[in-house]
């Protein structure tokens, strides 16, 4: 298996070429994240990804997380990697440098993501996690709050976790059970039960602080009554050091299809003490901080993944020597081809890498406008950008997770039988890719987020963004004539127009319309974005001059993706207009 | 979980209902299979697979086998289930009744290998390689190889493998090094290293009868230079019990992403004693006659799993409450809906149902066309039968397959982040089915063999065939105006001629357009395959009156499948005319 390597080289161009950087860089508080640089931070990263993570990521797999007594022990090396990993800042990449972190932008941030997830996506969940945490205390918190919490979490001393599910609610929050209760110091005393608490416990961090969704006496019933607090492992001392031990526990870690080297936790909270943040049964709201920046993370995940399968598959299918080119010996002093002569080898390949270069330029184009909604000095501005962070992160969420899903189960059958081998890692990639399409909100919920409630949202303004963006390319590319990748954007961004119009004639009456094709309808979105991204990658290429390799490579890539896998919209519209009537005919003891 | 059920009610309406028994009923020597016969035999299956084979699934999974030694132990029960299997005269249920079978159709035995996989599919894989190389011997045995070995075989007393692939050779048997040298009384030494053999060394039977392909001394370079070869594990001695230990041994089994109960493993034949079976030279000609009969068989796993996790999700998408219903409140005693309201839960249960159910009658009809080949009286309609049980074998190889990896898929995302945990055994489905796109040819190879092979045999005259059969039932049909599956399959077919006709047309001089169309076209014509018989049973269903809730049930699912899946024929037209251009326009090293 060949070592993995970061797409150094493709990331500049994403952010450099294909985007705009000056947008990113030009932002207050971004000025020093000049493409100098980030090129050196990415590259560095990437060392530190390849060298470090990426050697325990097999062992982590068969070893797994180690329960006892509420004690959790991480795979062998993780202690090691996440001490020198903190120590390179890299926990606090984007976190504020007054909280002592590096203070760059998320573009960058999900560039560091997706290696770590290539290298070692188990590991990629401990500081992951934090980051998040780190966001809610940044952007809700107090001032006491921050002061106390932020900079161990920047620094990766502390590492954080978001408690939301529990048995009986996952996409249905409304009917969490977890209590808080005010004690007579202002704080409060949380009882309950949360599962599938990545990061729960485990041996990296000197503390670990949660964030619990859960409900005050007086709360209303459902999803308004849900409040947010700051649990610590350890209480934390006038000193700002980790104290007593709190009235929490681990009490089991789940066995998992993949992702074994990330312990998922069932923790108990048995009147914990916990601190509210942000304002009484207005948790979701903070709690959505995080949770819209996890989904950009579990849709980078599933790039990373998508990219190191495409990888070791390359590399496989060069070496492995198995029959003739249909048209003619290539490799005649040897006993047969390498596979990669065969086209069904290739079009495997070219669809990993179309799908791994392809959402990583949705995931960094996404990225842009988070910096830009968060940061830019027009309110006008800081608008629309999250107008389009709004409508494209499901997209990135769920389309780049089935997506790298998709990527890591051809680089198994590039390998053929040896791909179902442990030994080779080609099934991990699998195994880890399939959390990503279920957590952070299944791709279902995904789908309907888009669907029922993006399209809806301000009047249809944020598709209305995305469809401008698209139309005025298409618009200025017509004397682009002949270009097949443009002829092929053109096509499904009418089937594209077409299906819009239908789910959103349909969102106030037809709601089951609606969720019958909202899954269709976000892949037929995603196809659209990606065309978009890969039309426009050629428009650069051709630019830069195609006697380059790699603007080759992007040429052809963009010319596979608008022949064999962007015409996916044709069949997609059809299924989009059948309805719910073959869906609900049935009724539910029929099944 | 709710235990597995047999789908005892949907084989009859197959068999009975939908193709016409009286067809293999009327073939010589099955005339004792009566409809009541099958239909009592299967019943008692499905009760053995529920009650003895199910509830060993999830242990085996974890446990997987044991190897110490060259000894391998099967996982906890494997024992005792196998002795009851064999003993209930599962394994030889279509060997001949002078082997001391029960001589029934393949019709039947392909029910019952889909009720095995669908209890535990890595049980299956031990009586499953015995059928195979019980049929070998059969067919291309002398008369003395068929005394000694046939009847352990169909008993199941002596169990069988088959020996193709060296670490260095899968897909290119061409290149395989095991030698075969005649010693002085008519045997053979076979010399060599066999990797993935399935049930290569277990502890369920008291000897196991492998057929290796080997080189002969003076054998042709290439695939015209492979003999097979009877090589037991125990020379069977005069008195026709295993003697001698034969000089092989398993020397590692295999750590497999799934099935995980089924022994994989590397054999090496050190100057082991073996039988020339069939011609010199003939190797795979004769081991052709198993690996069809296996290809079928492992389309039907696929099955079998779909089926299983159909079962389990349709179970819980029924019991698990989470979010109200679009459409207004559907259980309001309670403080969610169950998920069975919402419609894309819905598309992925009839997803799943549309693919087993479909694939299902597929695999039947197949079988129909193997039982008629090998016995029908008249040798033009043997022949007839022949061309489209060599059509059809890799389309249910390798479409039911990915239908059962699909539908397992949904089956894990039914269940949301719970399918991620190993406990519920949704995940286990997974990694199960994941095998079967891989071995007896991977799915990719089975597109070359439709594509490249089948379409160019005899002239066309296979998909000729196919194409009547369709394009008849189409005319039938004509005056069913305004059916919409009719109206869905005629646009299909139309797909469907256009991509023939383009991929025949380069058959000659474009071997790489036809390589690069060749997923897409099995996959094609798998759905215009499934289409035709959906769209007979809801006609059957139609004249048999959908009052009864079994014949509405066809109907939905047949009007579901023309609505939602098959319109993928659009697409897939698209991308097959695409050619090979965008796939072989980057050298190997640009990859």
């Amino acid at each position: 298996m060949p070592a993995y390597q970061s797409p150094q080289r493709d990331y500049e161009f994403v952010l450099n070429e294909l985007l705009d950087w000056s947008k990113v860089n030009g932002l207050p508080g971004y000025e020093h994240a000049s493409p100098e640089t980030v090129s050196a931070v990415l590259s560095e990263a990437g060392r530190f990804c390849a060298d470090v993570l990426a050697p325990l990521n097999r062992n982590a797999d068969e070893e797994g997380c180690h329960y006892e007594n509420g004690v959790v022990r991480t795979p062998k090396g993780f202690v090691d990697a996440y001490r020198s990993f903190s120590e390179g800042g890299w926990v606090g990449l984007s976190a504020a440098e007054e909280d002592g972190g590096q203070g760059l932008p998320y573009s960058v941030l999900f560039c560091l993501e997706e290696m770590v997830s290539g290298a070692n996506m188990s590991f990629g969940n401990y500081p992951g996690l934090s980051r998040g945490t780190y966001k809610v205390i940044r952007e809700h918190g107090t001032e006491d709050q921050k002061k106390k919490f932020l900079p161990n979490l920047a620094s990766g001393i502390w590492s954080g976790t978001m408690c939301l599910t529990e048995a009986h609610c996952g996409t249905d929050l409304g009917m969490m059970r977890t209590k808080a209760v005010p004690d007579s110091r202002g704080a409060y005393k949380i009882t309950g039960e949360k599962i599938f608490i990545s990061s729960g416990e485990h041996d990296l961090t000197q503390n670990i602080i949660h964030l619990v969704l859960a409900r005050l006496p007086d709360a209303p019933p459902g999803i308004k009554g849900i409040s947010l607090f700051i649990v610590p492992k350890f209480l934390v001392g006038a000193d700002g050091k980790p104290g007593q031990r709190n009235a929490l526990r681990c009490s089991a870690i789940e066995h998992k299809m993949g992702i074994r080297g990330s312990a998922t936790c069932v923790m108990n909270f048995e009147g914990a003490e916990g601190y509210l943040i942000g304002e009484p049964n207005k948790g979701m709201r903070a709690m959505f901080t995080m949770m819209n920046m996890m989904r950009i993370v579990i849709g980078v995940q599933g790039i990373g993944l998508a990219e190191a399968s495409y990888q070791v598959a390359r590399h496989y299918s060069k070496e492995r020597l198995q029959s003739r080119s249909g048209s003619g010996v290539k490799n005649p002093e040897k006993p047969a081809d390498p596979i990669i002569v065969h086209p069904d080898v290739r079009r495997m390949l070219l669809t990993m890498r179309a799908y791994a270069e392809g959402c990583r330029a949705l995931a960094l184009w996404t990225a842009s406008y988070i910096d830009i909604s968060e940061r830019h000095a027009d309110a006008k501005v800081r608008e629309d950008a999250e107008d389009m962070r709004a409508f494209l992160t499901p997209i990135v969420k769920a389309f780049s997770s089935d997506a790298g899903y998709e990527a890591t189960n051809w680089g198994v059958a590039v390998f053929g039988g040896h791909g179902f081998i442990r030994e080779h890692g080609m099934e991990q990639f699998v195994r880890d890719a399939k959390i990503t399409q279920l957590y952070e909100g299944t791709n279902g919920i995904q789908s309907l987020d888009l669907a029922a409630r993006k399209l809806a949202l301000n009047d249809g303004r944020l598709v209305q963004a995305f469809t401008r963006i698209v139309g005025e390319f298409l618009a200025a590319s017509r004397n682009a004539e002949g270009n097949p990748v443009v002829a092929a954007l053109g096509k499904a961004f009418d089937d594209f127009a077409t299906a819009t119009e239908y789910v959103r004639g349909r969102l106030d009456n037809n709601t089951d319309d609606v969720g019958s094709a909202a899954t269709d309808y976000l892949r037929m979105t995603g196809l659209v974005a990606l065309g978009y991204l890969w039309a426009k990658s050629a428009e650069v290429a051709t630019r830069a001059g195609a006697d380059n390799p790699f603007y080759r490579g992007k040429l052809v890539l963009a010319e596979f993706f608008a022949a064999k896998i962007m015409p996916q919209t044709a069949s997609l519209l059809q299924t989009i207009k059948a309805g719910a009537a073959p869906l609900m005919a049935m009724t539910a003891d029929e099944f």
